[in-house]
C-alpha cells in the first residue's frame, strides 16, 4: 500500500496520540490530545482526522474492550475504573464522520502488531508484546492477526510460582501475587518501599524483577509457543534487564530445550521505543485499509 | 469440498489410527496399526492410503513435533523419551509415496481443529481444547489456525497456583507440581494412592481435581482470552467435572466479570467424543488441501 497514508490513535488513560502516516518513520501529522471527558476528547481527535485524506483509521486503546465482531458494543469501552469512560464507543464517532474502515483493538495487541510489521518482531509468525509499566499486560499476533477472543488476553493476571522463600503479597487488587501484582512498577516500589529509581541494591533488585518476569513469561511461552517475546514498558529499562529474563526463562524452563539455543535474541526490548504505541495504531488501520 | 475423500492418522505412542473419509460421520475406511519401531509402522500406513484415492493427508501427532514450515526439520519429531522414535520425518514418507499435500499437527490442535469444525467448539473465532488424562495437553484455534510458534504449546506445564495448605508435591519430572504434575491421571493417583476410579472420597477428589483444572485453566483463559474450552481426556469424564470446573474458574477469576455470563457454557465436554483424534487429523488434512 506505498504511498497511502493511515490515521492511528494511541488512546491512553492521560492522552490520545493521534497521527496521520504510513508508518512509524513516515508520520506526516501528530496531535496530543488530554484524556478528559469522552465527548470532548473524541471530537477533538475527530477534528483532527477529518482535515486529512486517509485510507483506513486504528485504534490502539486502553481497555477493557468489547472486540467481539459480532457483539451489538463492539470497539465500545466495557467497565473501567476512569471516571465517565465506562462502556464509551470508541469506533462510532470516527466512522461516522470519516467514512472509512475503523480498527480497534487493545494497545498492546497494536504493539505486537507494529514490532512484527517493522520493529524486533519482523516477519514473525507468532509473537508477543509484553509490557511491564505501571500495570503489566501483553498482546499476540499468530499469522499476522492479533490474537482475541471472548475478550482480548489479560496476560498480566496470569498465576505465577512464587520464588522460594519470598514472602512479598503482590499488589494486584483482585489476585495479590499475580504477574502484573508481582512484577510492575507499584510491586517493586512496595517491595522496596521506594520506587526502582532510588533503590541502591540494584543488582539484587534487577535479580528478583527479572525472575519474577521470567516466571510469568513462561506460562505465556507454554500456551501460545512464540518464536519471540518483544518485552518493553518502563520497569524493562532496568540495565540488563532483558538478558537477565532470558537466562532465567531457560532456566525455569528446562524441559524447553529449544530455547537455549535462542537465548539473548528470544525477549528482546521493542525495535519501535515510544513510538509503538502509534505504530500499533497504523498497523491496525494498515490491516483493516 | 464436498465429495472430496481426505485422509487422517492419528499418530500416538501405542497405535496410528488410518482413516479415509470426509468428516467424523463419513469415515469410509479404518485401519489400526501398532506403534513398533518408526520404518514399519509407517510403512503399514502409507500402503494403506496407496489403496484410496485421497486429496490431502493429515496427521495428528505425539510430539514433540517440528513445525516451523521454514525448518529443515518440518514434520519431524524432535526428541521423544520413545525409543527409537526420535528424529522420525513423519511427513516425507507419505508425501514422496502419496504426491498429495500432508499436513501435521499435534494431536491437540488437531482436536482443537475438529472441535472447531465439527464439534463442541463450532464456529467459534478462537477456541481451546485441553486434555486430562495420562498427561495434560492443550490446542488452540484461532481464527481457523492451529496456533504453533517457535515450537508448540505445551500448555500442561503451566505452573498453577497450589491450593492454601495443600503439600502434595506432583509428578512432573521437570517441574513437579505444574498443570500436568497435580492434575494428569498419575497426579490423582499419586495423591490418593490409587487411580480415581478406585478412590472412595469421589467428592473430595471432584473437588480438588476441578479447582486443579481451573488453577490451569486460568493460565490459558489470561493468555488466550478463547470463547470456550473444550475439556477432553480421561480424567475429565469424573462425574460433575465440568460444572464444577466452570463454577471454580468464575470463582478464581473474579476480575474477569464476562465469564460468569457463561458459566456452563465455557468449559465444555467435547462434542466428538472418542473420534476427536481422527477428526483433527481428517480436518488437518481439509485445511492443507
Amino acid at each position: 500500500m506505498a504511498g497511502h497514508v493511515y490515521g492511528g490513535i494511541e488512546a491512553g488513560g492521560t492522552k490520545f496520540v493521534c497521527v496521520v502516516g504510513s508508518g512509524p518513520a513516515e508520520i506526516l501529522d501528530r496531535k496530543r490530545v488530554d484524556t478528559t471527558d469522552p465527548a470532548a476528547t473524541l471530537a477533538v481527535c475527530v477534528e483532527f482526522f477529518a482535515r486529512h485524506t486517509i485510507r483506513s483509521l486504528g485504534i490502539a486503546s486502553f481497555g477493557p474492550l468489547e472486540l467481539r465482531p459480532s457483539h451489538p458494543d463492539y470497539g465500545h469501552i466495557t467497565t473501567t475504573p476512569k471516571p465517565g469512560w465506562s462502556g464509551t464507543d470508541l469506533v462510532g464517532p470516527f466512522a461516522e464522520r470519516l467514512r472509512i474502515p475503523v480498527a480497534i483493538d487493545t494497545d498492546v495487541n497494536g504493539a505486537a502488531l507494529a514490532e512484527v510489521r517493522w520493529g524486533a518482531a519482523k516477519g514473525l509468525r507468532n509473537a508477543v508484546y509484553v509490557t511491564v509499566g505501571t500495570g503489566v499486560g501483553g498482546g499476540a499476533v499468530v499469522d499476522g492477526t492479533p490474537v482475541t477472543g471472548m475478550v482480548h488476553p489479560e496476560m498480566g493476571h496470569v498465576s505465577i510460582s512464587r520464588r522460594s522463600g519470598d514472602d512479598f503479597g503482590g499488589v494486584c487488587p483482585f489476585h495479590g501475587d499475580c504477574f502484573e501484582g508481582m512484577a510492575s512498577g507499584p510491586a517493586i516500589e512496595a517491595r522496596w518501599g521506594q520506587p526502582a529509581e532510588l533503590v541502591h541494591e540494584t543488582e539484587r533488585m534487577v535479580e528478583i524483577e527479572a525472575a519474577t518476569i521470567a516466571a510469568g513469561l513462561r506460562q505465556i511461552v507454554y500456551v501460545l509457543a512464540p518464536e519471540r517475546i518483544v518485552l518493553g514498558g518502563g520497569v524493562s529499562k532496568l540495565p540488563g534487564l532483558h538478558d537477565r529474563v532470558n537466562d532465567e526463562l531457560v532456566h525455569q524452563m528446562s524441559d524447553y530445550a529449544i530455547l537455549a539455543g535462542h537465548r539473548s535474541v528470544f525477549v528482546v526490548p521493542p525495535g519501535l521505543g515510544d513510538d509503538a504505541g502509534v505504530a500499533g495504531a497504523l498497523a491496525l488501520a494498515m490491516a483493516a485499509a
